[in-house]
């Protein structure tokens, strides 16, 4: 295992003491538990949002803690849920007195303590909802999930979701907000090689040197085939296909495309791919009105992609478009 | 070899086209000669800065051409030097009457295709100033150098003397600027792992399962030693000591401090190191006023880390935070 680490149980604590002294400005550090809290939390009258999961998929969700974005995110182990009390602390630490709203994950450890979590800060008074993201149209059910899995989706909800909280919304709205991106974006991947988690010390999975693995999970969960490595324009036309094709997206929509970084594919790689998607997209008469390009939902060293696309209004378009301030995402301001 | 590409002699072209596609509000792309400019060039009245190397390292240079960095940049074919016609077609269409300041990574390609670039463009009665940066520690001389190498502080000087140029300082102030920028700043990199170019299609060296690289160069050049894998706080040490005592940094210096990723580590391991890198700069009395973390001088995928130390004043703090507006780094606006 070739890793820039000390000793393995300690990646996670030693990351979050480098965000520490990296960000006061944007954000303070929780420890035992842990969590990642905006500097000025709570933010009065504001409907705070929080993410977390499994450590290893940087800059998600840490990183884009900040105005704008999230107010919380509670990083588990490596790959692994983070636990109840996390959330309930980081719920109770947010909350500005109008709500928080959790956005889950669909992997079943998630799903459960922040069940947990949402009933005792109910009982604690706090006006908590869920949205659960299970956008990746690779396969049915998986290691780990009942119902699809929560992938690249989250990142672009977390972005838009934070713009509306921003303005104040009220919590049902942006409930109802993040369900209806839910509802209308979808998502595949897709790996080149493995990745290798710092307590496991060896590859999650075997891909041979001639092999890929189409439609994989973020933790290198199994997906829809495994075949023989292809063109990156072969790769998009399936990524791409699968998507429009699931909603389905329709002639005439506007949409944000995002094509993601597994972590240990460079950023020429990603271009090439945006560039065939892009193609795909107009070729099936959809306006590409955003984008995104970049490692943002990462599985640790992997290489590979993951294609993103969410039907967009001008609602969501100026959601997109407000200023946001986070380490991992930030423009307007 | 595992990668997200059509035919290799085709990555830059199809890259570019990718850029093209996502950044029309950002710049343009001129083909043949290849190079990216400011979608507003030629900006009057301003220095425009250029700067180019070979591709591979993306975002840099060409997701740092826009407002607040640099005007153009010229890409070669992946770790090779960019031809002096692209320098020269990328010189005449951003002067902008205030001349034109080249920066150049010291690798002797570059050096001597920017050298007659800027002639010829001399020729043609365009002011051309030019600054070579040399901020590798490592090696005196090196594969492909005469002196030491450009790295990391190629990034810093791109966004700081930007910032002045948008000021409309006069070109032999921004020259100069340059210059002190390339006096107070260090660098040293190291690689876990080899890379690959899309047109060797093998690893540019070897490097066995428990061995790494200290002063490896951004083409996987060699470095200092060849050493057994150490932990993330050993290897911080090393780099940071040989950083630390070449210029000599002084108690009481204000410093940047950059930890950058080569490509293939994680985000996660470079807040990391740069927790222990901080650790080390404060014990030696430095104080680190600013910092930049992720991959933004990469070597395509190759595993590995490469810290910067720039001192620090009061103009290069405010430069430094002065708004910027490009697709590899972007804050302010």
């Amino acid at each position: 295992m070739k890793k820039l680490i000390n000793k393995p149980e300690d990646v996670v604590l030693e990351e979050l003491k480098g965000i520490e002294k990296a960000h006061p400005d944007l954000v303070k550090i929780h420890y035992a538990p842990d969590y990642i809290i905006r500097a000025d939390a709570p933010v009065k009258g504001k409907v705070a949002l929080i993410s977390g999961g499994g450590s290893g998929h940087e800059p998600m969700h840490g990183g884009f803690v900040g105005m704008g974005m999230l107010d919380a995110a509670c990083p588990g182990a490596v790959f692994t849920s983070p636990t109840p009390d996390q959330m309930l602390e980081a719920t109770k630490a947010v909350d500005g007195g109008a709500g928080v709203l959790h956005i889950v994950k669909n992997y079943t450890g998630d799903v459960m303590n922040f069940q947990m979590a949402a009933d005792m800060a109910k009982e604690e008074g706090i006006d908590v909802e869920a949205v659960v993201v299970d956008d990746d149209v690779a396969v049915k059910d998986s290691l780990w999930t009942a119902g699809r899995r929560g992938v690249g989706l989250t990142v672009l909800m977390e972005k838009l979701v934070g713009a509306a909280a921003e303005e104040k919304r009220p919590l049902k709205e942006i409930a109802n907000l993040a369900r209806k991106i839910n509802g209308q974006g979808r998502s595949m991947g897709m790996a080149l090689t493995s990745c290798t988690t710092p307590s496991a010390g060896k590859p999650t999975f075997d891909l041979p040197e001639d092999e890929m693995e189409i439609g994989v999970g973020i933790h290198g969960e199994p997906g829809r085939t495994r075949t023989k490595l292809q063109t990156a324009d072969q790769i998009t036309e399936t990524l791409m296909k699968a998507i429009v094709d699931d909603l389905p997206f329709m002639s005439g929509d506007k949409v944000l495309l995002f094509v993601n970084g597994m972590g240990g594919t460079p950023l020429i790689e990603l271009y090439i791919v945006y560039r065939k998607a892009v193609e795909i997209a107009e070729k099936a008469g959809l306006k590409v009105v955003r984008n995104l390009i970049g490692p943002y939902i990462t599985s640790l060293e992997m290489a590979g992609t993951s294609i993103t696309l969410l039907k967009m209004d001008d609602d969501l378009i100026k959601l997109w478009d407000a200023p946001v301030k986070t380490a991992g995402m930030r423009w307007g301001i």
